[in-house]
């Protein structure tokens, strides 16, 4: 059996959530990072009694450990000064504006935990700022550890706000999307004051980071004009047709340092947009992106100046033996500032599969060092994810993510492993099914051929039988010698 | 549109099936790599006519191209010698029992395209000959190369039978299990002449590979008591129980060189069992399975003295950051023989997604040189594989392979995602579907949203709506400047 349980910080008021999985014969109970919020609507301010004015990576710069970092510390199972101390590095950020005191705090750093985000939000085609509220509960109770609202089309701002409200995670946008709907869809109409309107107005409401394209410059668009896919992300298809129709700059890099000051006084932190990323295998490590990437260390170093996080956004489509090369000439060119990939789908061959193909792929990129992956859901490339894509991207990435945080030996990651497989070993089948990412699907699986209660406690199951389960004869081996 | 193609090699009755994919607007067709086989039932004698008195391996040593290796050649795109040389260098095997002519002759090895396996079967908990067949057809329609008929319970003879004569790849089997069916289950009670006779039996019904867990010496089990999971292989954890029970080495290993003529006889090849390998991720890498490795080693190069072909299994369950170890390990010890594996799955924490978990180092193990992948299913460790199951798998599995061609640089692996990413920055919607992996699902994902046939061709989809389509963008970009 699953239940919600809340760990005691040292401080007044820290209490830290985890999902506790009580075992069978004995066995220790298993604590699982919990990422589904304490429930109800809207949810209570947390954070509202932590609040300085400072942002994180200030706070941290100065010594001072803030409560969202002993909690987060609480949860990773690490000291709080290593978070604080990745915090002032830059290598780890804690995303948390001071207008979004509803979410638990979390931490984004290669040190840490890897995580993963979920994608949702309205397109002008389909959905619902209900259906919306509704994919944010079912991302997170799935393990979602922050969200991004990529709303376009009417009703953006109450389909955001509604996400924030109810959201126990940080929430993402992309400001552009709602920047270009205010001029009806056209990117030459875009201006700074403008998109500067569009963050004030979503910082007030309490996102707590936010994609900017600041580093499609005018000169890389050449750059994409040979490529298989071209332009792939939309803030940056954007970004490049405004600098193309203007003959101008990037208003988004040459108002940089004035974003860098409207974001620190709020603490939101930058997600550096890839906006050149590859949409394919044949695009992938080209000149168009890691020219971008350069820009992107560049602005890194310019907002940390002013105190703000960065987080650096990648690719995208990439063939698994060029997956490492972007990770390292990220650290290099960002100052080890956090890498958050999208993906990368590793063949362009399986759309309605490309969970998987990109499943492949943020795993090893984890591995590598990336400190947070956006899921894709079966639905990229074909349309809108709904209900269930949201479930089965999330499944995927959460795999990816364990797979990684086993691989780069994060300390505890193994326990649940180790818990599943001795569970499986001797036969506790409720106990494996409890211990499992998703129990119900697990357990349902099994019954289809053996429902019987019997079966629970049965040594073998359908798809060797009785007499060829290795692990029951490997039992009788045991018990028969003392080897 | 999909059709298959021939294509006719250099000697009569050498005919290649290919799918090829017909495009719109004037692209040039692609062609895919076809593993379903002519259709019909019984299938029609293919390789009678192309009979030697010797091996595959005995041939290729004696330079001489059978019609086999000009039928993969054509098959792979590359020269027969390539596939002669390597065959008889051991780094590829041709498995095609001279009792099996239906089959359409393939090549597992690292130089070539990494392979895939399916496992089908008969439990003594559910399942029928014909549900068998059915899978069997399914798994070839979704591109198993082979396929593995691991049939227990009742039915064993009958359900093979109608597996090889319906079957246009290489079947393996573990004959172990039959072997256990004749003696009632009981593992004490096995002895080399039965195990003998079940292996001719096969091999005359035209069995094209078979497990052997020749391995597993008596001196292992003790490495085994301190896993969490102990010895997860069926045939593994059999051979232990009988050396255990009577205090003797394995027959197998006693009895492999006259295993090794018996297989020559017909061009049977061995996949050398691994019956100790790690069934959970702590149980990776350890010495019981590397002990068994090492004497793998010395069987493949005794079975290589009988002109015998021979493959190597592979784990199992092993954290990504463990497997190029495996392989480099297993490349030194058999001398370059291809290395055949299941998954391995990099985390255990999500029983009902193991093609998930395993795909991740499927697809890793695979650009390390593996060169054949045996799919595992979203039933492992639950129940019997259905014909949902199957697919799911296969699907998860061709996506690790063709990724894996891919970061191998596979000459021609590429054309695939350049043909379908080409088609998808087209807008050509009915040639991205024809390309996908599995046409019908991307073309009812997409049309959940989007039904109507204008949607088709349709500048945007339901995941941006018409205003935010990065691609749309990238192509007025173009159009408007010379860049």
């Amino acid at each position: 059996m699953r239940r919600k349980v809340y760990v005691e910080g040292p401080r007044e008021g820290i209490r830290v959530p985890f999902q506790e999985v009580e075992l069978s014969d004995g066995n220790e109970p298993v604590r699982l990072y919990d990422t589904s919020g304490p429930g109800g609507s809207p949810l209570p301010a947390l954070r509202a009694p932590w609040a300085t004015g400072r942002t994180q990576l200030a706070s941290a710069r100065a010594g001072v450990v803030t409560s969202e970092m002993e909690f987060v510390a609480i949860r990773e199972n690490v000291p709080a000064e290593l978070v604080r101390a990745e915090i002032a590095a830059g290598r780890a950020v804690l995303p948390a504006n001071r207008n979004h005191p509803e979410s638990e705090p979390m931490v984004i750093g290669s040190r840490f935990l890897v995580k993963v985000n979920a994608n949702i939000g309205t397109s002008a085609v389909t959905s619902s700022v209900d259906a919306e509220v509704d994919k944010l509960t079912w991302a997170t109770r799935w393990g979602a550890d922050t969200v991004m609202d990529l709303s376009t089309g009417p009703h953006i701002h109450e389909t955001r706000e509604a996400i924030i409200r109810n959201s126990p995670v940080p929430i993402g946008t992309v400001p552009i999307y709602q920047a270009l709907e205010k001029v009806k869809g056209d990117p030459v109409k875009l201006t700074w004051p403008l998109f500067r309107d569009t963050i004030v107005e979503q910082a007030e409401q309490g996102v707590d980071y936010m994609t900017v394209h600041a580093g499609v410059l005018r000169a890389y668009t050449p750059l994409t004009t040979s490529r298989v896919t071209g332009i792939v992300s939309r803030g940056g298809s954007i970004m490049a047709a405004w600098c193309q129709a203007h003959q101008q700059e990037n208003f988004l890099y040459e108002n940089f340092d004035e974003m860098c000051a409207l974001f620190a006084g709020y603490d939101i932190t930058f997600s550096l947009g890839d906006g050149l990323r590859p949409g394919s295998i044949a695009d992938a490590n080209d000149e168009a992106q890691f020219a971008e990437l350069r820009t992107l260390g560049e602005l890194t170093h310019r907002a940390w100046a002013y105190d703000v996080q960065v987080m650096v956004e990648g690719p995208g489509h990439v063939p698994m033996h060029k997956i490492k090369e972007n990770v390292d000439l990220q650290v290099e060119l960002c100052g080890g500032a956090p890498f958050y990939t999208l993906g990368p789908l590793t063949t362009d061959i399986a759309p309605a599969y490309d969970h998987i193909t990109s499943a492949i792929g943020a795993a090893m990129i984890g591995m590598f060092g990336t400190a947070m992956l956006c899921y894709v859901t079966p639905k990229e490339h074909l349309g809108l994810p709904d209900r269930d894509d949201v479930k089965a991207g999330m499944i995927a990435y959460k795999i990816a993510a364990h797979a990684a945080d086993l691989a780069k030996g994060h300390p505890g990651a193994q326990a649940w492993d180790d818990a599943l497989s001795k569970a499986r070993f001797e036969f506790r089948w409720e106990d494996q099914f409890e211990l499992a990412l998703d129990p119900e699907t697990a357990r349902s699986f099994h019954d289809e051929t053996l429902p019987a209660e019997a079966a629970k406690t049965a040594h073998f199951c359908s798809m060797c039988g009785p007499k060829f389960c290795s692990m029951k004869i490997s039992h009788e081996i045991r018990a028969q010698a003392p080897l």
